[in-house]
């Protein structure tokens, strides 16, 4: 069998383009202009990145980009009221704050000071609560990703069995939501999980979100299977230097997969793509046009 | 194999009495009697029922019970300000509104009103949410009921492999995260699910809640395993009158089932001790006791 890979870094630069011509025509046709504000606290260099790339996609959108750098001493309260004033501000539609936070602060007290209305991460308890009922939500952005991705290649997921490896309230958990809305039969499989392998050989549709280099080996995959790879981990080479390498042994899996989202270049630029349509389903809800 | 029944009635008197005696503590040392209050609107025979037996079993537990019963055209409005009113009731602590509501009411509206904190069915998204993403949260009755029976039965549900079949907001999905919670490998098969008698057969733990009577027959259970029969489904006797079965053939699971819990009197009457045990939480988180 011929395995494709799936190219999530075109797929990503296609739903930002429709988002910044749907933004256009927003902007053209009710004035509104979606602002996205982002929270950076201290100086975490990869944080610095992904902040950098998100300011200037979200520029690139034709969205407003709001944002604030504030010293890596900064007392929880003035995050807060940072964060308050974020939620009164009608130019600001998404409010993130950048994790991971330093000690003094307790994100999760900072997560649920955001308005639900304007999480565009998804990480409040609001949203967590109405994705698992049912009602319309904003989602975590990685999992948001990974679904487009599967239902772009495969159409309707319906009756598909999904095993979901990994837990996170951040992936995991939110993955198996999305795709058990999507009429998959899903398993949630972790690290107390008795046979790993096994299980992921029963799945159509293989998610791996664990964090562990190469973890998931070509015989656990079911001939034909998707496989969306969520890992980002960064490894040695023999050369000193290091590589990105996902949590899916990837040359294992050619031949038996049928479907693969490489790492880098498939799940990771969806990331940040989702968290641009997010930012817009929240602006359009929050003037009622969504 | 020797198939056990699951006695339900008995786990739930026994939760009933640890109930009553801690409540008994509290009045004594605290000064606080827990207090739930039911709200009624309409003659649903059923509901009227459910509601006589939540209110006996408040007040043999010790508790102060509040019963409203409200006339079947009560108008929206009239329900949301009652809630409210509870909210703000200091000697109120559980809130619960009696299901199905009459056509005129949006019961989302209604459940979103109601204080999170006092929220005892656990249907509130926030509750949802919590449960979702592993804080404290007031969790649906029923599915913590089943969690009951099988940590009493099992011990630690650690590495075990649960099927849930059905995906309801009251009780498929909570039961699938409590079950997650509990470090099981957990799937959930629903009406899309394409061999569901294969699924089944995978579980250690099987979770039936799907409301049709005797759906799950002796060939989907693997050998050994814990049955939980969610269903409590009414069906004509020969004779004319009816009788109750649950979501599992029964009489076919003996003999391969290690536990099963039979309707009636397994999983239902733990329905109402959790109710109370929601109820008696919710007071101790409300004065800080807890």
């Amino acid at each position: 069998m011929e395995t494709k890979p799936i190219d999530g870094k075109a797929f990503a630069a296609g739903l930002r383009a429709r988002i910044a011509e749907e933004v256009a025509g927003l902007k053209a046709s009710a004035g509104l202009t979606p602002g996205l504000a982002v929270v950076l606290v201290g100086e975490d260099p990869a944080s610095q990145v992904y902040v950098r790339n998100k300011a200037a996609q979200t520029a690139e959108a034709g969205m407003a980009s709001f944002e604030y750098k504030l010293a890596a001493d900064t007392p929880e309260a003035d995050v807060l009221a940072l964060v308050a004033k974020l939620n009164a501000d009608p130019a600001v539609h998404g409010i993130l704050v950048q994790l991971p936070l330093p000690a003094q602060i307790d994100a999760n007290k900072v997560i649920a000071a955001i308005d639900p209305a304007k999480d565009v991460d998804g990480f409040h308890v609001v949203n967590a609560g109405r994705l698992a009922v049912g009602l319309d939500a904003l989602v975590p952005c990685t999992p948001l990703g990974c679904i487009m991705l599967l239902k772009h290649h495969l159409g309707s997921l319906s009756g598909l069995k999904a095993v979901v490896v990994g837990r996170s309230n951040i992936v995991g958990k939110p993955a198996a939501q999305l795709l058990l809305k999507e009429d998959c039969t899903v398993t949630i499989a972790h690290s107390r999980t008795r046979d790993l392998p096994a299980e992921c050989r029963t799945a159509d549709i293989l998610v791996a979100a664990v964090g562990r280099p190469e973890m998931v080996r070509g015989d656990w995959i079911k001939p034909g299977a998707t496989v969306i790879d969520v890992g980002i981990n960064r490894v040695p080479k023999d050369d000193g230097k290091t590589r990105l390498v996902g949590d899916v042994a990837y040359a294992e899996a050619q031949g038996i997969a049928g479907l693969i989202t490489p790492v880098p270049g498939g799940v990771g630029p969806m990331t940040i793509a989702c968290l641009l349509q997010n930012t817009l389903t929240a602006a359009k809800r929050q003037k009622g046009l969504a």
